[in-house]
């Protein structure tokens, strides 16, 4: 069955997924899709009219699939190399992950982020693992403009201090949080953002003993607060 | 600190190092270097000439690390695009790995696999996570020849069942296990391979609720047993 994201509409395919739709996919009139609106709503739907720029559904049904009891976001600098945060936005999305916010840190070595690229990578990783909920994705920020905007909730900031480690996040987290997890760039946060990040309410935790890649270390703390959640 | 990998020799680097040291690094004589021995030992060394064909050095120091005391062994599917499975070796050797085997199944759509380029990935990686154990990479087999292999240790095999879903791996495996999990490819196991793996030993597990690409499976279980093994 053939998924499409259709986050504004019930009864037509935006043109790229039409064409896609009737041109690649060779779909036609009474043909079965299935459309999610990524607020957890998925639909059985049938194609009523196969035109390539507007490709008319019917609803035949619905499914909503609630959103999970606890809620992950995490805030990473873009690696220098894009490819590398590419891949970490299909992976957390696959793991299933409520939002994702981009800063730039004084170490950060990439200063632009398009994120248009990125929310297409975004769609098809829901749609590829099945999910109705769509991410939120967000601009990159200046990390002292990102940080007053997060007051609420279980703040973390992954960390690998000289001397003695924090706690880990799995043990440091409550479960059912809204939990905000902070990964630093490529060079590290810089001594002034650790302590601006900790007056913000950013308890310090470790992911494990190795040193990880900024993109490993973001997917890292995914699975350990999926895993926090999990009943086991 | 540049750190080298010498499997073989405690006074030369390859010749492949030997030029990166010299040409690139622009290394020379009286510098100091890193070298780690894949076996848990790391050396504090100096060059004592600095050829680019033959790059000799001196060793001063010398530091253990033990192998960690549990033991993880993904046996995966190679997956059609090689990224992929390139992706899932880096991510795996920088959160620690034992051990990676790759079998083609029925439903494999991969049927080659050069290890020399996923080899040079695992020291990369390695290199770059600061660890001093090279895991062991080994040539694909097809799943038939790879299972009478594995005789011992906590055997596991990743599979979403359509009916009742089994025990998740965090709480069916026990700690300081020597384990190995097998990863199915990109078309699932064929029943006939389901059935053959249980009469091998390995027991059903999942690894969570959401539908998971192969790689991020596969480096999912990784994860998992770390952090089973993980005092927190």
């Amino acid at each position: 069955m053939h998924l499409f994201y259709q986050p504004d509409s019930i009864s037509q395919l935006t043109e790229d997924d039409s064409r896609h739709a009737v041109k690649t996919l060779r779909l036609g009139a009474g043909d079965s899709i299935a459309v999610t609106n990524g607020r957890g709503t998925r639909f059985d739907a049938q194609i009523t009219k196969a035109d390539a720029r507007q490709c008319a559904f019917r609803i035949l049904d619905e499914q909503y699939t609630p959103a999970r009891p606890f809620s992950v976001r995490i805030c990473v600098a873009p690696t220098k190399n894009i490819d590398r945060i590419e891949w970490f936005v299909e992976k957390a999305v696959e793991l299933g992950i409520e939002r994702i916010s981009f800063f730039f840190g004084q170490h950060s070595e990439r200063r632009v982020l398009k994120l248009e690229r990125l929310e297409k990578i975004a769609i098809a990783a829901m749609k590829q693992s099945l999910q109705s909920w769509m991410p939120q994705l967000d601009e990159a920020l200046p990390l002292e403009k990102l940080l007053p905007t997060i007051t609420e909730g279980q703040r973390f900031i992954a960390h690998l201090p000289a001397d003695a480690p924090p706690e880990h996040l799995f043990s440091k987290a409550t479960i059912n949080g809204s939990y905000t997890v902070l990964i630093g760039p490529e060079g590290d946060f810089a001594p002034a953002e650790l302590s601006a990040a900790q007056q913000a309410g950013f308890a310090p935790v470790t992911l494990g003993s190795n040193r990880l890649r900024t993109e490993t270390a973001a997917l890292a703390a995914c699975q350990i607060l999926n895993l926090k959640n999990t009943e086991l």
